[in-house]
């Protein structure tokens, strides 16, 4: 019989009354269930009078906002624009608008409806629209110096606190109090075979009342189709966490509920490109520095007469759930080899407990840890048909400590892929088959065609680092889309982020953490809900394989100046060219993407 | 290939040189190797002047003296007798004496040999007969109150240190320094088979330069037999702690070299009549109080699928070994379902961590954490043909959880026997197979008996609450004869002692713990070696199966005088028997001793 032995804390969040948490502070402050409903924190900032709501023109408007602003809760929204929306899109490709609502006498129990998409030729399937509602989440800021967002903030009083718009809750309704705004979101995702040409549709919010309010938009659906997800040029890495959403699931770890409820959350990624699996080989590779710590995958013990014995069954399971029913089948990156805190854990059957070798790359023991494990790994890798795709994975360390690490790997199996986030070294690169620097340093031009020649990959990330560009919940959501453009633009073969669900303690109210700036560690919600990060993030993502199809189309077609057009807003996404060319994030975002839909 | 990953403190103390360790501190010395030498501490006591040591009649003097007095180091002794000493021993007994060496002069690389044993119609077997130095240790005292020796002692300064005589060191040479005393201890294990008759011998010290002092001695073998240790009538229990010996020893646990350590340790408390196996069936079942904690001997691991799977490796090793090479096969006490801190551990499959259980007893989750595993052990144990053995244990914990553990027990095979060391509890004596309670508690006359007729064990315990009697380091040797000695007059069916191997940090040096008084958590040091306490607890056991025997046939002979007047030596063992007779614990011990050997 399996034992209660989960979060019991969760259990006591779920049994408490959400109405009762108005607070901007997060002790003591309950999330809901992810599938419930659950109140925003209160707005800490300054809010515009009643007056001023009094004198709105009707008790409750709906305009068409932008994608690229977040708007306060308690303001009278600026930049909305009244007339019909007009998007544009190619086939495969999911487009966004946000709208904004704004009441002086506040909604009960409000839905919102995407309506039908209805062209001359037929309707888009009505699965391929939706719309919810934002989200006002808790964020702080940048470091003080407003240079980045890294370093430890246990003491949250000395960061501004601020609610930002960034959950996207779709199809949830909401009670929208009187005097505030309300974002809505919404989301055309045209089928691969949609006909060309224009679908018209109707953005409806009701309230329990049956009063509504409502927007017309049409989405022009180009003659271009967009490559599925998976086999976009860009090589896109957004590392999953597991353990936070059995936690915040309260679901027992690897059970068919924990399964159930990572299954959307992995489909977000999928759906954003996502082709890399993050897997644990040994517990807090990254010494627990997420609110909820990766344990091991694998289990290792060391037997009575000195033989280890090794468990795949948590990594088998973990590693068939994403390939099958996830769709994200390219590599299984395992973290790590070089921790940290160099302390590797294993189960001792005379004792048992679970110990740690403590050893450093270069030591015997460390060499014997490893080298056994990898030979076993190996052979049970190709067992399953997965040794090509396997990359043993590390983290930014000292180069010696990285050079002695491969060494071990080679040894174990010479055939072993090796993949890094981290510093660019000239030493160690050729080894590496999958590399990801940080935003700001290069590749030199010939390691980079040497990489492609060789089938290395040549990626750049960003983390806590990056004042700009970045995609805390305090940053301009173009910023996001600006990330994933970057990438094409400073000629690297893909862009990864190392957290996209490592919920703090409270997601979807507080996205703070006890460490670097808040939503660093997530920009998917539990639910699970995107967010207007995400979103821009994937706008940026389907432009920068748009770039790629173009480039070939417009080369082999010969169209010139079309090439120059092209090359020319993309340069806007270098911090040089960003200088040169005087556009804002924002304007960059919107220029490219508008020519990408006019080429 | 087995990783270096033991105590490497331990291979730093082999390291040390052992020249430079005289001090009474425990801080940084080292104690040497188990088989190798090592320097006693310096004794903090005044010592007697030169002008008494130049005063001796000859430069190193070696006379009998008492194996119930511990000899002072610096000190001229008193009480010796330079006459041969005459010795009495049954058949199958293990007799011991004590000399005593003075010296002036000092002695290099000394070494003491026992002799042969001649007698008119033959020879002793040349191993029957052993003799070791006396080695000095360090100890402390009672508490403040002189109450007893509980409660923590973190501050060594408060209370007073003293070098006394305790450990026996068989057949390793030694440096006596000059105006130094030296005792020396004699045993002689008679064979089963021996001729009644004397036999003589001589005890020899020599040092390197071929100097002796020497001793004549003979030992009456009287035409008694006494029974074998395996096959007494009193009830021993003196725990054993093998995660103690693997730490001091160096060697990994239940490895070979484990094993080979611990073999002549387990043959010594064998032939001391042990008969139980102290097992463990969770990790720290007390709470880590020892300075080396038990490990748990059963593997528990929680499976993915919620199903539990339990490894036996280690325990049926163990146990295994206990059996058949110690000769150590009536019980095994399994420890224990209600330990001090409620937490008990399993192997998360899921996480590849070990976790806890906190649950008490009577609460769902303990129930399903102890049935699953009961039931599965029974299973085992059936099958190892142990189950008549084993005894779910406990220690003294309060009566309502005894009650609930003792339900669950039940419910999962109602065939287990269970055994508790604690208080006397009407309420579940009758659940209890076996029952130690403790010394000043008494079973009523009714209870005793139904207890016996239902083929129950009533035993009863000391442990560090005793200022009386007792076996700290400090403790008069006597007291450990009287312990065992009590068990018969005080009508119990048997003795158990807490711990016989909880080694301190350095045991051979010395004998104070951060927890209780000196010695209490072993009277076997390494080596092994026996001790003055552990070969005086031996005379009273010993005693006790004489008397045992002796009952029976003076009753069958119909001699009501003798018979009267072993009841009367007798009587001194209980604290009213004692405060009676006015005799001394030693005159006491000596006296029935002398008796038991004349009836």
């Amino acid at each position: 019989m399996r034992l209660a032995i989960t979060t019991a804390a969760f259990a006591l969040l779920l049994a408490m009354p959400s109405a009762a948490q108005d607070t901007a502070t997060d002790a003591a402050t309950a999330a809901a269930s992810p599938t419930g409903n659950y109140d925003e924190l209160c707005d800490t900032k300054p809010r515009d009078p009643a007056e001023a709501w009094a004198a709105m023109r009707r008790g409750t408007m709906l305009e068409w906002g932008s994608t690229y602003v977040r708007y306060p809760k308690h303001r009278l929204p600026d930049a909305t624009d009244g007339s019909k929306l007009r998007l544009k899109a190619w086939r495969g490709e999911r487009v966004s608008a946000q709208a904004v609502l704004w009441t002086k006498d506040g909604l009960d129990n409000a839905t919102v409806t995407p309506g039908r998409l209805k062209g001359r030729k037929g309707e888009l399937p009505s699965a391929s629209v939706t719309a919810g509602f934002v989200r006002y989440v808790m964020t702080d800021e940048l470091n003080k110096d407003g240079k980045g967002g890294c370093g430890f903030r246990p003491d949250k009083t000395q960061w501004d606190s601020l609610l930002v718009a960034d959950a996207i809750d779709v199809g949830r309704s909401l009670d929208i109090e009187p005097c505030s705004t309300r974002p809505l979101w919404l989301s055309v995702r045209v089928p691969h075979d949609a006909a060309a040409g224009t679908y018209d549709g109707k953005l409806t919010v009701r309230d329990g009342n049956g009063k509504e309010v409502s927007l017309s938009y049409s989405i022009e659906v180009l003659d271009h189709t967009l490559t599925a997800p998976s086999d976009w040029h860009l090589d896109v890495d957004l590392w999953q966490n597991p353990y936070a959403v059995a936690r915040f699931y309260g679901v027992q770890l690897w059970s068919n509920a924990h399964f159930d409820a990572m299954r959307p959350i992995m489909k977000m990624l999928a759906d954003a490109g996502q082709q890399s699996v993050t897997a644990s080989i040994m517990h807090k590779p990254w010494n627990g520095q997420t609110y909820d710590h990766f344990d091991s995958m694998v289990g290792k013990t060391l037997l009575l007469d000195g033989k280890w014995q090794y468990d795949y069954t948590v990594f088998d399971r973990w590693v068939t759930f994403m390939m099958d029913e996830c769709g994200i089948d390219g590599r299984i990156n395992c973290y790590t080899m070089i921790p940290w805190d160099l302390s590797f854990d294993y189960y001792d059957q005379a004792t048992a407990r679970v110990k740690f070798v403590k050893a450093a790359p270069g030591d015997e023991a460390y060499k014997e840890y490893w080298t056994d494990f990898l030979r076993d790994f190996s052979d049970h890798l190709r067992e399953k048909g997965w040794f090509d795709k396997t990359y043993i994975s590390m983290d930014e360390r000292p180069l010696e400590a990285m050079t002695e690490a491969i060494k071990v790997i080679k040894t174990a199996d010479p055939e072993y892929k090796i993949a890094l986030a981290g510093n660019y070294h000239e030493e160690i690169q050729e080894d590496l088959d999958y590399l990801s620097i940080p935003y700001g340093q290069e590749y030199p031009h010939e390691v980079l065609e040497q990489r492609r020649q060789r089938g290395q990959i040549s990626a750049y990330y960003t983390c806590c680092t990056e004042a700009f560009p970045n995609i805390f919940t305090f940053s301009p959501p173009a910023e996001a889309a600006w990330t994933a453009l970057h990438a094409v633009a400073g000629d690297y073969d893909g862009f990864l982020r190392w957290a996209t669900m490592s919920w703090p303690a409270n997601p979807l109210q507080d996205s703070r953490f006890h460490t670097w700036a808040a939503g660093d560690t997530y920009c998917i919600y539990p639910g699970p809900m995107s967010s207007l990060r995400l979103e821009n993030l994937l706008q940026g993502l389907q432009d920068c394989e748009k770039i790629h199809l173009l480039r070939q189309e417009l080369q082999a077609q010969g169209r010139v100046e079309q090439l120059a057009e092209l090359e020319d807003a993309l340069s806007a996404f270098t911090p040089e060219g960003m200088a040169a060319n005087g556009l804002s994030t924002e304007e960059a975002v919107r220029a490219i993407h508008d020519l990408l839909n006019k080429l």
